[in-house]
């Protein structure tokens, strides 16, 4: 399956030109999407087709469409925040510069609503079913991208429990769990379960939230930087109980530490950041709301897939959404 | 025709949310197409869509489009080469920041083909056909568009004029020329004729020419800074026609004066590089090509439109292409 998939994102992408300059440009489209990745979210879309019923392969060609989203949204979000690496090599516009690299990615993200417009398998309505759903999944995107880009932009450190939330479901939820869910649904000819947003969006914020839990535990190797985050000043549910709980002073000092440029910031900064989560038990709080809303997402997600045609597929299905929810890496 | 244009752009685009940020974010997606301009692509395509027969308002969603196509481009091309201003008021990214401006440019994108998802007056196929004139056009524009950013990425300097012409074919002559009255066409119902790429092709470029040469006329006001296009290195006939006839020296002295940041450039550099452009008569060469392009573009244009049905439309189309391949300013 998932090599089907590599090869349907592969095979939307323009291989070759004459024309030396265009050539390298059409290499430079393909290179992200060439270095692979998890594929989790059109691995839940195939599953979730699969599940209502339909060949998995039905989905193929809109599961590969929704790996091309993620794949040009990380070079503009690779530019948006000045991220050093993408999948253990350099982010795209640290190699090829930040204008060459912005263009890029909206040639790809047409190439993704291109696939899109050639959808065989389905009727008229039901293909504008999928572009419309599509078009709402990258609007949350973007607009819970805006949310914490205007935060870093106002230096805005202190964001409560709850704008984090909203954010990350903006940004994460959708195009992560329900979005792909909801997709496979349609694929499938069926109308998508109302409740799958409510569902997917708990999972979804359960998923980043143990992110950026695991970016600060130092026992666990998951291929980024340990406390990446912190370096990064990331806005995290960890960072909004610690600002809802440190003392004025301590909330100042936290500004300070945070608002310092990357390279500028020492160890020892770190280390009093990390010294403040742990006194006011921040770390354990996020992980705690991670799995509740992991369990309650769960359990709702099950009942709604107890409802489908095709049992013996939601069993992958829910292994999938289960290891998401608990992702230990 | 041009108020309904922009009522249909802007009706196309979110208004309000009820969350501050999210509200503040819909109107950065209205700010560059509410700044207006002459929205000259939207009335080629409607006026081009009358001459083959139809109601312009038939092509007024598609126009429509067309224009947000042009204002997403626009606000990341501004990021691409740090512009300055844009139609009079500061770039987006000059007042909110790169990051917050990518993001809204990539959101504009998704609202253009969200309306060209749910066009009213077209058949499925149809609007298939429009949606892949779209695309290709889009796949085009990023080419030309990186053929440039390449160069500068390069400190390439001596393009020469066919490289340059193959570079505004792609970025500027498609989606200026050829592609509104292609589409124009195509919302009428009608196969685009086939000659209309290559004179659209011709007139695009002496378009794009005719702007490259007006930069270079002081006693021209319009609109935009005098020799702006030398203080941003921009490639352009005038330089490529430029390089091919000074000597080794001239050429080191001209690769060095352009080279220089643009704040760093004085007044003498650009008064140098402009005696140069004299001495081999470049913007008399540029002119003269861009004459000659614009006659044979324009010739072969009225024979494809002599033969469509809407002769009264025709005229009116006839005297927008003449003003276009003039311009005057």
């Amino acid at each position: 399956m998932l090599e089907a998939l590599n090869r349907a994102v592969l095979s939307a992408l323009p291989k070759t030109h004459s024309q030396p300059d265009l050539a390298r440009f059409y290499a430079l489209i393909r290179d992200y999407p060439e270095r692979g990745g998890k594929r989790l979210r059109g691995l839940l879309l195939l599953l979730s087709t699969a599940a209502h019923g339909a060949n998995w392969q039905q989905g193929l060609e809109v599961a590969a469409a929704l790996e091309l989203f993620q794949n040009w949204v990380l070079i503009h979000d690779d530019i948006e925040d000045d991220s050093l690496e993408r999948r253990g090599s350099p982010a795209l516009h640290q190699r090829e510069g930040m204008p060459v690299a912005l263009n890029v990615g909206d040639a790809l993200h047409v190439y993704m609503w291109q696939l899109l417009h050639n959808l065989k398998a389905f009727s008229p309505a039901q293909q504008n079913t999928l572009l419309n759903e599509f078009a709402w999944i990258i609007q949350r995107t973007a607009e819970g991208q805006h949310l914490d880009l205007s935060w870093v932009k106002q230096q805005r450190f202190d964001v409560s429990a709850e704008e984090y939330i909203e954010m990350v479901t903006l940004k994460t939820a959708h195009y992560t769990v329900s979005g792909p869910l909801r997709l496979g649904a349609l694929c499938a000819g069926l109308p998508p379960d109302e409740r799958l947003i409510s569902a997917g969006t708990d999972l979804g914020v359960a998923f980043q939230i143990r992110d950026d839990v695991l970016n600060l535990m130092p026992e666990v190797s998951y291929g980024k930087e340990f406390s990446g985050d912190l370096y990064e000043a990331k806005r995290t549910l960890i960072l909004a109980h610690l600002f809802a709980h440190a003392s004025a002073s301590e909330q100042l000092e936290l500004k300070t530490l945070l608002a310092k440029a990357r390279h500028d910031k020492t160890a020892d900064d770190i280390n009093s950041i990390l010294r403040l989560i742990k006194r006011y038990g921040s770390l354990d709080y996020a992980q705690e709301i991670a799995e509740a809303r992991a369990s309650r997402g769960l359990s709702l997600l099950k009942q709604i897939l107890n409802e489908l045609p095709a049992q013996a597929e939601v069993v992958k299905l829910t292994r999938l959404l289960e290891s998401l929810a608990k992702r230990r890496q």
